[in-house]
């Protein structure tokens, strides 16, 4: 398994509660595993290579497409909440008891509903271009399914900043998204990024009160990725979560947007190094979070 | 020179404009030092000796006395703008053409100063729980010189935390502040830490107009690292710094107050290491900054 390849790791199927997930499975093993669901619109072949390859080095990574998304069967759930238990149920099948989750954009709320609701099957969190359950402008009144028509010109303008060296390192990142030239994975359904699109709209509206009273409760070790220029999910976002949640560390780069860890993967690759190593020893290890969480 | 430590370096003096500055310099010979100067109240005795140390291992490292501190002649201003004034004399006594800026709290506004007006000394800053001029909460209005009439209760209460894992972090900075046993550095009088706190408070005050307009002018790459539970400088204006900088990374750490990057140190020498040996080929190395300050 592990001299597989984001480019070459074959997609895999597993059944659980009668649905069949379409993952693949590669990096090192007997590691917990790193899972990275898709983002908003998008797939398993969504990830950049780059960053998948570097972390499987140290870690198994897995890539999972929720249900209803891709190659996976199933109906995509209309709201965060019920994104997670696909998750657990794919998590079960494949009897996996523990997970540090990747979450990227919509990814990062399902993260951390998960860790709010299963907080024994998350080790740690990387919430990567998200935002709290409801955030500063996250109800995206002017997103559309149909966003990414020209779905290069909408990386460009949602994930990378106008400036030339960050749509410079844009199309790098999109000629790296070709890599993998075969079992490429399904396009996501319109109907699943209706759902999809439903879901962070509802997890974006303000509630009444207690606004952001659930964060405290998730104690997990978690670092959070933001664009200082994020126009997708604007950079407060990332600063609210890190207010409030115990135990995140934040980390922003400059000159970049929603897609800024890919802009600044080389950074990005060193500073997950350091986070999954656990490089201070005042963040609690597991079992404090494990008795903790208890 | 590169075998004196934090501990062991003798104290220096040179003059310059008739001022006679202390100073310490030692690691790594032939490299873009790194300048630490004290922070408020503060002298060369006060920075922990594990992140010196750490640092001088790739960097020379000078610390310095600025005008009316510690061991060093002279007044101290009492602005910010003129505490730059001392610093560039020194560096032009020293024949520094160049210099990485370790600014902490104070220093940390005068490093934005001095990148500000001297933009060709200055080749990246590092911004520790600092903030812009006219930032939130920078007025100190319950702040007196007296301050640290007790320093290790000060310290404890505004360098960390009240988590235990902080507090613990705390105590155990205190003891590394004993280390150097010989050729400790002078108190900071009260005339000095009145001037310190006139200086911080004139920065603090919100201008009428143009409140963070000058930051769009400081290009140089910068490193801010911030508290999440700052109680000195609070955190939201390292954000402000991070979305007005136009090449600056943040980085916040958890659980952690003033002194967040002696609590985090292991994380924070990983992160200064990456920063400065210009982790991500995205940022703009010196030739770049060169061309665009000049």
């Amino acid at each position: 398994m592990s001299n597989y390849t984001h480019d070459t790791v074959p997609t895999q199927f597993i059944e659980a509660n009668g649905v069949r997930y379409a993952y693949r499975r590669f990096g090192k093993p007997g590691t917990i595993p790193l899972l990275f669901l898709e983002y908003f619109n998008s797939n398993m072949d969504g990830w950049d290579p780059d960053v998948t390859n570097s972390l499987a080095a140290n870690h198994e990574v897995i890539l999972l497409d929720n249900a209803g998304v891709g190659a996976s069967g199933g109906e995509t759930p209309q709201t965060v909440a019920k994104m997670t238990e696909p998750c657990v149920a794919f998590c079960r099948a494949l009897g996996s008891k523990r997970i540090h989750v990747v979450g990227f954009s919509l990814v990062g709320m399902i993260a951390q509903q998960l860790a709010l609701e299963h907080p024994q099957l998350v080790g740690r969190l990387i919430l990567l271009g998200t935002g709290p359950r409801g955030g500063e402008g996250l109800t995206f009144t002017e997103l559309s399914a149909e966003e990414q028509a020209d779905p290069v010109a909408f990386l460009l303008a949602a994930f990378f900043s106008p400036s030339e060296a960050s749509q410079a390192a844009g199309h790098e990142y999109i000629k790296r998204l070709d890599s993998r030239k075969n079992d490429r994975d399904l396009p996501v359904s319109r109907d699943s990024a209706v759902a999809q699109l439903a879901a962070i709209r509802e997890w974006g509206t303000i509630p009444a009160t207690g606004r952001y009273d659930t964060l405290k409760s998730i104690k997990h070790p978690t670092l959070i990725v933001h664009g200082a220029k994020d126009i997708v999910v604007i950079p407060i976002n990332a600063f609210i979560l890190t207010e409030h949640l115990p135990n995140a560390q934040l980390i922003m780069y400059p000159d970049s947007s929603h897609g800024a860890f890919y802009q600044h993967r080389k950074a990005f690759l060193e500073h997950v190094r350091i986070f999954l190593s656990d490089g201070d020893s005042a963040v609690p290890d597991q079992n404090a979070i494990k008795s903790s969480v208890a």
